[in-house]
């Protein structure tokens, strides 16, 4: 049995790697810890997680998260490098936050606003090379739920060379991706019956390690128009991603690149031709749907995906990720069906 | 391996049944049949049960549902009979219709207005000698999601002697409930942002078998007045439930009757006081959440349940009881953690 | 022209009441205060205002609240004495709050804490004599929304003496009616697909409310068990009511003692039979729908109502009572028709 | 008094068209017609049109809707020109659906698969001279939902040449967009918590009438990429729009285009900086509220705008353009307040 922590376990993102983790035949939960909800009970803040019913939330401390396999940080970003340094170098320490997504540290500044803490192993497998990567590592860098979203949208397309580097991404996402800390513009009442932009102008976060994904795959700079949109859903992502596509390009060649790219990913399912993904069928599943277009009259490549993004997008690709690091089967503790409707 | 069968599987209760069965560790899934659907891909349909694309529903015949040890009918009410008389003896026949939970013929008359199939034992092991009605058993009713929801929050009341015989239930449910045959109240356009009230005066089917349920535990008639509301969410009941308390009850023995009731049922969870149930915490689980209250003022004891309508409340329910039936593990497949938020 | 002031302007009631009076012909708007969001922008934290855009709020004083023929207070509980005692007697306060609601001092402190303030008028015209209550008044106490809603159901089962005095009551309610305070539990992640209970066991402070005026009504004491039921929309309340029916009383008497109570009222209409309230069919209107049935099985009447919360619920009747008090037309500035789909 | 028909009252930009006529003061509501709900009463399909409740549909016939001032056509598409033929040269007959939309025939018997009806005055008084073609107009074509979120959020940019004909547009759409009939993936089961796009690829019948408006602005063929993203909502459209921003464009002289284009305009706000349009905002309301950004990083101007679907995007346009058409002041029976939350 895996041992496994987690901390920053009262937020949305630990709450869901707990509900993971508790249905993963490999592993056991031990410390389960918080910052200021530490100390109350978990079903106060969790009442989904009827098997930790009893448990009180721990402080996040290195002596209360030393002792494990596993250890996932779901901490406010800044916080993951120390709590890591405290942790030894044989634990697998698995961060959800965007501490060591970046590999370039201006980039990390300028949308951050504090020092770069480094670049771990990306726990993204289905992108080209990312399985490899993620073998055996001790520290794994949890991907952004858009940028999940958004690279598996895309990165055929551009493995295959068949997009002009100029993506536009419009990504409805449910509100659970804002987390759990309490904003007015969050609550119940205004997000119902609403659908609103934010981060509008390439200000979101996530933006940078989309352009870095997309850059890597394409062999050169690729330039990022993303625009999140708050839609009144609590979970899912449904990103439109569309690129120019190269001259010449045709509908079968563009199915078929995805055809390849996917056909032995556990997680990623090309849709049948006249079906389109929709957030509903993944949720609570590690699936990603996706559909492909060619839209020939404005010359673009239109790629629609949807994913959970608490799971896919957060705790079932960190689940994954361990699951390569560790040698388990990768598929291991995680649904492809979602609960729906 | 159990080789399981589900009839109707293009509907919400067909559907949910796939998706817990595709997570059972010891059946594996047979035959999937629809009416009109028959013809169609499993993925169109059910596009959330990726392990089943490429799949096709086939038609509902016996010669279709021969062969399994186990089928799960999810039928429109009336046709389970003629199906189930075509299966051996020796086959589990799990039926989450209503055909057989009624065991007056003139109640089913009056409510179905059909001549009556008959009686079967009623799959709701919670209940007192439940769960030893359903051991070896081939014939099993499900029982309907809102008499599940009441029953639970009731029957420790009326088990220990503590409420008169007079209930008021209303009983909060998403729309999934009301199934997916297409109405114009159900659209999408119609239920959000909108709540009303159904089977208003004691005229919902269900009336008659809470009345049922509860009579039994009870000893003696109690009159029961069931008002369904549907709610804008997909899934999940919150019953409120209350009955006059007899003289001299307290909260404290209130409180007891239900600890001890429920104090090793796997998912039923009395929570803790001054935590109260909402249906968010058990989608897609098969926990059924309670909490009680004795109000003073209005002389009356209040329950309050939450279920998901599709899983404890149907689906989960079968495979609950198909579990006990063939004596595997009770638990066996069923999460008792929901996926929220 | 009446000019009006509506302190406490930041929040829902505050809001609806901006709306409303900014499509009332026969009022403009004065000074719009607020406590903490005083300084800033109108627009910014309601947007739906267009017309306020510009506006900024002002804080709420007696010099600021000085010079108007009216004022709303939208204030927290236990604040709106000291405010009016600063408005000269001439001025129409209309109180939002529930501060003089309660006649009964005993009551008043049990479920608030605090001393009581008196009592007001009470703005809900619809009641015996209520209208007449409210001519010429100065200081009106607009009624809670969950009494509204209730009281509309049972007054004429009350008032034609059909009913026994022990009323049940599960009213659903949107978002909206818990405030715009932020707090965790009425995040949009969280109230989404998730329906819950509050107030169980007669602790919600609308109780005493509706047990006064049922009991005025029925002429001796009311029993009330009252349960309110949070449900994912963001207004709306559908309150189910009940209560034991006398011996002889018929569907026609029943019916009849509803078309008779509300044949002249502008605001509440009884449904055509077969037809039931939707809270989606009032959204932003005025009117109350109401619904009856005897449940002759259970013996009792089953009365459905439907309010927006904020419309009738509070800022509507608000406005509604200040038209009378003033001697304006009843409707004027007030919709019959709902905002729907 | 301006005597009024609606032909096609039964969906939903019907059931608008009515809710804006009933509060209009300059009207009066003749006949209200409908297809295959004729005879049924206005208030089992239309519950929130209290003032309509007694009244029945009538048949869609020439002799009904003989006698009107104005008649407003809510018809499946193909249908209005053989109404509009029998209706006399003097009655102002107001279309609300796609038949005389577009200049382009073929463009028309390509996304529309019929022969063309011919082109009316179209109802976008916003855009460069629209105004101008309404003025004592006899025919209207009122655009799109789509069409009017999309063309006010550009305008300004091509009116004033800061643009690159080459437009991404990603529009989150309510429910209602998709009108009233019964399709199975409509349902709210389906709807609630889950996101999908549709049309992908160029298909949606929308886009010519996007790259006509746009285009005519621009004074040159603009390509437009457009893809409607279904939200779990009953009303309201947030479109994404953006396109390469030309050499030189700063963000002021963006701003500049915009607050020059819309400072006269009734119906059109641009925010102030730092605010995002949301769709709750402008529930109800004929308000359309835009933002832009000039994302630097990705060379492209990003303009969101907000608005009802069924109100600006077709009813409330509609009885704007009947204003205009009739010399009414163009704001009457009009609001700019949303109803929010």
């Amino acid at each position: 049995m895996v041992r496994t922590a987690v901390a920053g376990a009262s937020g949305y993102a630990g709450g869901e790697l707990l509900r993971l983790l508790l249905g993963h035949p490999g592993v056991e939960i031990g410390a389960v810890t918080a910052a200021s909800n530490a100390g109350r009970p978990v079903a106060a803040l969790q009442p989904h997680l009827a098997p930790l019913v009893g448990r009180v939330f721990e402080e996040t401390t290195p002596q209360v998260l030393a002792g494990h396999d596993v250890v996932f940080l779901a901490l406010p970003h800044g916080q993951s490098a120390a709590v890591a340094a405290e942790l030894g170098e044989g634990t697998l320490v698995v961060d959800c936050g965007a501490d060591f997504r970046l590999r370039d540290a201006g980039e990390w500044e300028r949308f951050y606003g504090s020092a770069h803490a480094g670049t771990w192993p990306y726990g993204l497998p289905e992108l080209p090379g990312g399985r490899e990567a993620l073998k055996g590592a001790r520290r794994i860098a949890v991907p952004g739920c858009y940028p999940t979203a958004v690279s598996l949208a895309l990165a055929p397309a551009y493995g295959a060379g068949l997009a002009e580097p100029e993506v536009v991404v419009v990504a409805a996402s449910g509100t659970s991706g804002a987390g759990k800390a309490v904003k007015p513009h969050l609550l119940g009442s205004e997000v119902m019956g609403s659908a609103s932009a934010y981060g509008v102008g390439g200000t979101h976060r996530h933006t940078p390690e989309i352009v870095q994904n997309l850059s890597a795959i394409a062999g050169r700079p690729v330039k990022v128009s993303f625009t999140p949109v708050l839609v009144p859903m609590p979970r899912g992502i449904l990103a439109t991603c569309s690129a120019p596509a190269l001259p010449g390009v045709t509908a079968e060649a563009l199915r078929s690149a995805y055809e390849k790219a996917y056909a032995d990913e556990p997680f990623v399912q090309l849709l049948p031709a006249g079906q389109q993904p929709s957030t509903g069928a993944v949720t609570g599943s590690n699936a990603a749907l996706l559909q492909v277009a060619l839209d020939e009259a404005a010359g673009r490549i239109v790629v629609v995906s949807a994913i959970d993004n608490l799971t896919k997008g957060t705790a079932g690709g960190a689940v994954q990720s361990m699951n390569i690091a560790l040698g388990l089967p990768e598929e291991l503790g995680l649904a492809v069906t979602g609960v729906a409707p």
